[in-house]
């Protein structure tokens, strides 16, 4: 069969794991996908950088509208990021017909809604696998691996850089800030890490994910988002006294009053899989009503792990360049004509356990009374955990861990608890998730 | 769209799951395939028989072929098992331009090169997904997920049975044969167990996975099997002394020299994910050039899991009806007239570390005789357990962990060591794989 021409826009890191990959495994995706692919056109911002890939005879251009222009060109890989200018891209390159594959979370997870429609419109594909996961194909898995299910619930390490902080800082036994320090070395995080740290990208993620899951429209702003810069290896160290990790979790549950979508620091049982994930590396558990539990693991971000689904959803989008376009696996996994609103369960109505800990005076009937406003609340205590050396400390940490309540509640406890002036300064509450 | 026909060939355990499945979320299925999924007819052997299933309006015969040739079926879903009579029924339902879905690794490792022949001659696809891992999409990640790789290596634990005997003689310190009893009274293992027990079914699977990762075809012969019955409670201990599970693991690499498809009780560090893999859970581990590392864990068996898999390969067809059958996904992921021979490495030349246990007689000069026949043929020592109360006992237990070796090289070793008249009784031996 003829080979398919393709063009990138964009050769920063996974840029450039793309050109490596597809040059380097040529044979073995030709044989596969049952034609050959050829990078034909790629536009840079910046001709003149130096870039430590081989490219042939591809022409390069800082135009991006003279790749989507080109007649030649059946597929489009955006492969630059954000929402503008690649907006536009996207509109262009459907409008003439184009495949478009991406790993694109931002763009996705905010205009993934219209731009689906547009494709649908003009009969061609947005394909995103390398948007979540980097090389977990947890994508196809939800769309095509699991379509026998009901998905109940999907709980997922999707930020490495997050991760990478929160396991260094157990491993090491040091702060927040310098594991942060030590990820921009490593180039894991940016010079400006918010998108990373207080839980942006994994609400990107995770909205795509609950989306392609339930088979309801992306809603980014349903997201409830919570970073992980206040965890202190304090409370890794009185989490594993409980017998927990504290993880950086995107959450997505689905009961009778909606989908539940939130991204926060998390205690996590030291028996499950997911707590034993570590560095950089991503999971996903979801858990269908036939199957059970299934966990996907691997690499989630990086140049040749991103690439890996970049490639993927190029084999795949060749693979369909013949499909009837009704036939395709639909953009969200369910027909679009088929979606359906449920409601968004605000984060005060979630269920959780809680982590608390609060410094309180040291002095008889503190921990009574503090036990005693959770009691009012109906809100019963698993353990707790009370140290120092006794009398001769003027504070002593309280650390404990609660049973499933309702946030709003907790709530409510947490500002009496505040109020209460034995204990002083601000209290550290952290949710749990048993996954049992 | 026009609803689909299925046809059914046995109802069993898989069976009842499936038509429970298709049942109970038929709106969310039809919601993603783009039109419903009917079973019109079943094939049983006996009608008569009572089952846990509401069957509705679905036809019941004892003939298989009136399923087969019934002209308004398009799908065929094969829930049998074994070779025979099942290759006539595929060969029957190929024939007559039918697709079939099979969730039989026997008749796949055994007769697939010739089956997936015939289907192609037909125009129709074999879909296979429910062979290998129950629930999990293995298959798919595979041929789907992974396209831009160049698979390396592919570590799994597909035997539930052999999963849930060795998990449960680490938990409760107790014998195989205790395990294999409690498998066989809570339905986990056949009153016949060797195809579970002795690494015929995980040898199956494996064939299959091995197919699908380097694109060769099936070859079942070319498998090393060892089962788990000779592993003793002794063993974990010692396993786990040293840092290690023993896990039943299915083995394949491909290197210079060709592919290795091994079969064998494992040892695995325990910080692993997969050495924490347990009971009847299964998990595959598969490293690609470009991607590194991934692992796909969920239930390997069982009504619903299988089920789960069952039905997505029935979405997946019913997407590519009409699909022109070139651009289909390939049987064994590339294109088959681009599958490739590659050499199969014997097991006598497979390199691995060794996990040694023998019984030696009490006296000085012995443990240096051991390690001399070691050392001469160049295998290097990793750690030595020596216990027991030292002077007072004849025999002492000699537990060693050797660096990699070449298989041939410690059968010399190990044939040396039993003529040695100091060590008593048979030699264990159980290989060990890092997963670094």
């Amino acid at each position: 069969m003829k080979p398919v021409n393709i063009g990138l826009l964009g050769l920063g890191t996974v840029g450039c794991g793309t050109i490596n990959v597809l040059s380097r495994n040529s044979s073995e995706i030709t044989r596969r996908a049952g034609r050959e692919i050829i990078v034909k056109r790629i536009a840079v911002k910046d001709i003149a950088k130096q870039r430590n890939v081989d490219m042939g005879a591809v022409e390069i251009t800082d135009d991006a509208y003279s790749v989507i222009n080109d007649p030649d060109i059946a597929i489009i890989v955006e492969l630059i990021g954000g929402e503008s200018p690649v907006y536009d891209y996207f509109v262009q390159s459907l409008q003439k017909g184009k495949h478009v594959v991406t790993a694109n979370k931002e763009l996705i997870a905010n205009r993934g809604n219209e731009l689906f429609k547009l494709a649908q419109k003009h009969s061609v594909v947005i394909a995103f696998e390398a948007a979540v996961g980097g090389g977990i194909s947890i994508i196809k898995a939800l769309r095509e691996g699991l379509t026998g299910n009901r998905i109940q619930s999907l709980v997922g390490i999707i930020n490495g850089t997050s991760n990478f902080i929160l396991s260094g800082m157990k491993e090491k036994q040091c702060s927040f800030e310098e594991m942060l320090a030590e990820a921009q070395e490593l180039g894991y995080a940016e010079a400006d890490p918010v998108f990373d740290v207080e839980g942006v990208d994994a609400a990107h993620k995770l909205t795509i994910l609950a989306a392609v899951a339930y088979g309801v429209p992306l809603q980014l702003n349903g997201v409830y988002q919570e970073g992980i810069s206040s965890v202190t290896s304090q409370d890794m160290q009185y989490a594993d006294e409980l017998g927990f990790e504290i993880k950086p979790m995107a959450i997505t549950t689905r009961n009778d009053a909606g989908i539940e979508m939130r991204v926060h620091p998390c205690l996590v049982p030291q028996k499950r899989l997911i707590a034993n994930v570590n560095g950089v590396m991503n999971a996903i558990l979801v858990t269908g009503d036939a199957v059970g539990p299934t966990l996907y693991y691997g690499a989630g971000a990086g140049s040749e792990p991103t690439a890996s689904a970049v490639v993927a959803d190029l084999v795949d989008v060749v693979r369909t360049l013949t499909t009837d376009p009704e036939n395709r696996v639909p953009h969200l996994a369910f027909q679009p004509n088929s979606l359906t609103e449920i409601p968004i369960v605000p984060i005060k109505d979630a269920c959780t356990s809680y982590y608390l800990r609060m410094n309180a005076v040291n002095r008889a009937g503190v921990l009574a009374e503090i036990t005693k406003i959770l009691g009012d609340l109906q809100i019963s205590i698993e353990s707790v955990i009370q140290k120092g050396s006794g009398e001769n400390e003027e504070m002593l940490p309280v650390v404990m861990v609660t049973q499933n309540t309702v946030e709003h509640k907790m709530n409510l406890a947490l500002q009496k608890i505040q109020e209460y002036s034995m204990v002083v300064g601000d209290i550290t509450r952290i949710r749990m998730e048993n996954m049992a």
